[in-house]
């Protein structure tokens, strides 16, 4: 899937350094967020705590444009957390960018996360009639609200969240600070990434490990999924244990959300995609002559199908690396209606040959449809297409930005009627009983409700199947 | 070679469509400007021809960042040329930017410049002593200056060019507009690509051919080396023909410059990489148990010496596409040194592994070094490298900015020498010999100046070496 | 007093509209901000009601800029509130930039506040201790708390506000907008000054009447201090009736702040000044050639010192108006220290002569002191400086921007003194006891703390004196 | 008149500083273009010699936009020359922006011109039957290519500008600065001011001699019309000496141009305007309670008018400086229709009072109307305009920008059907005869022909009447 027009989104991706190591923290953060950019690009920020003070810079873009030119990746700082929003196709809106830093009765806090609240209408309701003011429509200051209520008992941040995420219901990972703390805490399904790294003198929190690794960081541990850590000038702590056993990662994570080089829950994102592409290769085998992915989410899986089928792999398509925020697709309609302007076929690979093109879902269908076109207008004699993933049907409520039912393709077409109607010679997709194999469980410990409509958790007014855990 | 950091830089491409067939003039070339990106990333911009009266468009920036938020590409127009041109390390020089329009005694025209004159100061101390201004300090302007004198006598602005290209030495692949005419003009060694295209009812020009598939031409024909074409109300006519005898393209654009999707004198650049990859594995053979390519231009190259030495193909790296024309690299000298932040090694692809990596050329080093550090961090066991061209010795003076002699590693050291240094467990780069092999030829039709010293026209106050042809 | 560099600063200005009478409610309060921009030039916003649905633009920068090219001002709705906020020393806030947009248990509602509470940090602890939390440092966001937790019981916006303004203490002109109704609220005191007119089927709230004027509105009457009112469908009604008794409006509007065509509380701030400069002439008489005004704020007194005086009235100092906001003031300290670059004399009219010289405030004395030294330099052979206010001595806590006591001058010299420090000739300041008569009262009605030190309400933390009313 | 919708325009002002005193040239530059700004507002720059290198900054906006926020005023050189250019209706042309910088047999030179030459169309055809090339389309690049093509057989930049201006005709006041030498030139008619100053140090150049006063410099003398002199290492020398026997300086200079703090030609700007004032109140007397000016050029001779009627000056109106660049006029056309947004009357000064309402000039009349219509709003109960020069009747061909003579309302009407016209209860125009007064002349030393069609030399392609000199 081409992840420019067509494809799922995902929230956005958080990061935090406490204690510095002799980099400044905003440095470190900046480093980082750069690294999870992929995870969204419509606005960015961090907040800053420098001998207690808590300052807060954000804005739309990327983190590049937003912290590259403007220095304050230089500004002085021995905390911090720091997060990228994803791109609505609506319309900028500045004022959900996070994080969030709030004063409240214990001075400041700031607030940067990753998920989304099944319930968080109930408790807005609730807030609301006590007089809770809002100022963006996300769960992330829901959230903050919860917390600063929580913190007039409790006697610590970490015990005011450890008690705020009793009254959280959905998917959470979350990055919490105060003038000299940082807490982490991710929901107990553990619908969303979190892990903790180490570098000299510094404990980091990322949504993925790659970010570690562009930090120079010591991947440690994953987050356990309903766990509390707390990193203070006395170290890392732990408020409240994991309870792993009803981990419900969102198996899209693997699939397409990731960077390939992440390792989620103590599995690489890159084996799990180069296995799914086994799969296909033994689930829907095709003869052909050369196995291409489309850039970037395909090419893993197209590797495994290419070793697992024999086909040689080639390089199936240039991708324009220059699009830009500004970028406005050309209207060209006669002459390229549905064509991708950021993906080319490279003819010598395609021409004259039976293609496999993995790509890793199909959501809309019209990008797959258009690029079809463009691998048989360079030559291709047969495009046979294998998705890394069964088909989605279901809507998300833990985070991911699912079309509705009725756009999604799969809900339309059966996989024959879909295969004639993008130009496919053949299409498979990966079957659901699969995806065990893909995160490399004994059992299921993923979240798979977009498929299956089975939801881990109650979603808020809606009668759906809630699995049995 | 990461192209970022470390890297050659091309002078810049162009493009230019004469007549519409329904789509404005200026669509086409952004869209064609969009796909040959990257040849130049500093600046951009295109001139207009709109019923006869000439207007242009520039800024410094990306084709997306200029023309995608301003409205510009919908602009009225039957005629336009478009110019993207590199970014220097210096600093921004807007006066230099692309397409120049001037006015003189024949009203208006534009032009557009891929390349390097070897005369130019001769040629600019004729017009100075003659009275001449110059606003820019590139040889576009000298250009322009020769094609205004001569048109005084020439019946035509096609005379005009023809008799220009008497008075030029050195490389241009040239687009001139009149408000009724596209002229374009290649060098007689033909050292810059151009090709002509065709899509109803218009006539197109690029760099690369990659460019027309980008707009929906059918590509016609290269220019010819020497050649001289118009495109006006009557059509596509040679006004000089070409002298493809003494070709002399530069073999850089095979190896690193162009698209893989682009067809360059009849040769596919993937082609040219796969070939040069698979030679490699014949010319320095190693045990190894994977092969990777250091995106994007050393993929191909990693693809041809996989199919050779039948060692599999795996994705070593993750390539962050999220720079941004304001990216400052972060300063982690301590902890980083040397890494480029945008390519991330997959540990999972090189752990414990003997890895062959393939890249298209060494310049400094730096870079190579860097990225082989990172490989051994993440786990590789060896990391064996193959560059896709011999070793880099020699200035250009026909539009390729290479460092000083001094700055070139391969003057400072061996070989051996040099794979010590870098950290790599051996070195292999392509012989001078195979340079003909990459681009099918059955004689030397290609500059390689840059390896040999060898140069087939004299350079500007050097001694150099010239090539008989 | 040149208001620029050494000046005191209004907190803000406000309008609004309800109901459009043919103009987009944008339009108007863009014409009307535009009208206010002398009140605050920092950052400006709007929100705005469109068939219910309230929406929030604003931004850092002057009206013209932040409306003027956005096209915002051509955005539908049939009421909106706008804000214009003064320019802070320290840098850019934008998180305090009004009007703010909150959601609360009843939807939306949109705040514009003129003025400052004293009792703030109280209610913010309050707030606190109950979990509230704060996005901004202002005082407008804690009276949107309160009228958010009063709405929970009161049986509308109006309600909400009028029991809100209960537990307020300090100044405040507000207007406060939901789905369809705008609130308008002017403190006891009437510290700020808030007016309504009237246009075709609108009703139009402003800060000054210069801003009705603006937008073709006729002047209806002041808002009672005290007073609320709310335009609704079904009119203007009123809902708690003002107590003009213990009015104590700040007189420094009437001296600087209002703009000369505004008329606050039933006198003409032009006839106001005219009259200091009559008083002041005749308090402090001097034999002299010319009276000249520092612009613009010090004019009007000139025209009422001259006519009382008969000295003639004369044009001293050209304005440079293009200053713009990135302004930065060059640096030749040697040459030309301590002059106003936006000030420039006119030596025809004071060479040789003795000169009268009127401005409305001396707070620190440098500027008063470089205007002289150009007077001088322009050939003035006396200057004698007359200020149609009392000498400034104690901080301000109802919404002036007053430097500390030990900054302020005239608690450093007396006024020979001071007349010597800045190279007067003579020097003289209005009584203390003539603001009765320059505001045209029979009896005390107005706020003269800066000068007398007696508050009519008890500041926060400070001993001061407090004003029997 | 109110310069802003409705006015004349100058083409420009020149500023230039020949050696520091300490002072970088740049910072000189800057403050001295500052107060030029009043000539042009369109875009700005300068060019800067830093020991012998010629740099170029330009770009469209205000001094203070371009040049405040940039530090490019703390740029280091030892001279300097700068410009500003009016605001045209039709759009931004950055291509047009000076100086220009120019590289040419020699080197590099500059040039910042102020005027209009009326051979330009021939010296251009000549220019381009040699082949010359232009960027942009004014004259100021035709009078780089003469000097250019002089300089080949001067010996010297002074004396190329001295041969150079031998082909000149029309208005032109002129700095041009090679590495190391500043040649200012006037034409001989002396058409557009220019003064020299002194400053330690320093000789400065500026189209008024405010831009002296501004940064701290003596003024020494006007550059006579005619004259050429130079600046470079050896102090300032005349390289042709002027001719002021037949000067005609542009009267509109005094009446509108200029700054009143200036001094042109030995007359100062103010006095100039209050004798105008004063001839009007001769001329034109009427019984009135109040006279004022429009603001900012009406003030001066509102101030004559008022001493020679003895009817009371006042201030008349408030005007918003808070414009800026990007300001669209508000479009409330039923309810302001033709209201000048940026002056707004002052009731108190007007109400129930007969007006002397003093402007500058009538060009199309919608102004002047509008204002009227806005005094009668305010009270006025009878409004008589008179205005400080002559019925502008012809077009200017040296440098002012003047609309087509049907577009002149003093060609469509008689003065008393223009009074009725825009509801002036009288009207009256100063005398052509009176001109010589108010420039203080023995003899006729202006240009006129604006008011008298008479030219002082041919304009293009006219069959104009030309005045014997």
């Amino acid at each position: 899937m081409s992840e420019c027009f067509d494809g799922l989104r995902e929230e956005c991706g958080i990061f935090g350094v406490y204690g510095s190591g002799g980099v400044p923290a905003a440095q470190t953060v900046y480093s980082g967020l750069f690294a999870l950019q992929h995870r969204g690009q419509e606005s960015c920020g961090m907040a800053l705590s420098d001998m207690g003070v808590i300052s807060c810079h954000k804005n739309m873009g990327l983190v590049s444009e937003v912290f590259g030119s403007a220095g304050l990746a230089s500004l002085p700082g021995q905390a911090a957390i720091g997060h990228v929003r994803y791109s609505t196709a609506g319309g900028s809106t500045p004022e959900n960018s996070q994080p969030f830093v709030f004063r409240y009765a214990k001075g400041r806090f700031a607030i940067a996360h990753n998920g989304n609240l099944v319930n968080s209408e109930q408790i807005k309701d609730e807030l609301a009639l006590n007089g809770a003011l809002f100022q963006s429509t996300g769960d992330s200051e829901v959230i903050a609200h919860i917390i600063a209520q929580e913190r007039i008992a409790a006697p610590s941040i970490e015990k005011a969240v450890l008690a705020a995420t009793g009254r959280l219901r959905g998917s959470y990972s979350l990055l919490v600070m105060s003038p000299r703390k940082i807490v982490a805490a991710r929901d107990p399904f553990g619908f969303r990434p979190l892990v903790i790294g180490r570098t000299d003198g510094a404990v980091v929190f990322a949504s993925e490990s790659c970010a570690l690794d562009a930090v120079g960081a010591a991947f440690e541990r994953d987050v356990e999924p309903g766990e509390i850590v707390v990193a203070d000038p006395g170290g890392l702590r732990v408020v409240r244990a994991g309870c792993p056993g009803r981990k419900r990662l969102c198996v899209f994570e693997y699939i397409y959300f990731a960077r390939p080089d992440s390792v989620i829950d103590k599995v690489s994102v890159h084996d799990s995609r180069v296995k799914a592409g086994a799969l296909l290769a033994r689930q829907h085998p095709v003869e052909a002559d050369v196995v291409i992915g489309v850039p970037d989410s395909g090419l893993d899986a197209a590797i495994g199908f290419s070793r697992e089928s024999a086909i040689p792999f080639g390089l199936g398509f240039v991708r324009n690396n220059y699009v830009g925020r500004t970028f406005i697709k050309p209207e060209q309609s006669k002459r390229r209606e549905g064509v991708d302007i950021k993906l080319s076929p490279v003819p010598e690979t395609v021409k004259g040959k039976r293609v496999v093109m993995v790509d890793d879902s199909i959501v809309r269908g019209s990008t797959t449809s258009g690029i079809i076109r463009q691998l048989k207008a360079a030559g291709a004699s047969q495009v046979h297409v294998r998705i890394s993933s069964p088909t989605i049907r279901w809507p998300c409520y833990f985070g991911t930005d699912i079309p509705t039912r009725d756009e999604l393709v799969a809900n339309r077409y059966t996989v024959p009627e879909l295969a004639a109607a993008i130009g496919a010679d053949s299409l498979g997709f990966l079957a659901v009983e699969s995806l065990r194999e893909i995160v490399f469980a004994q059992t299921k410990n993923y979240c798979d409700a977009c498929f299956t409509g089975l939801y881990p958790d109650a979603p808020p007014g809606a009668d759906a199947q809630i699995e049995e855990i």
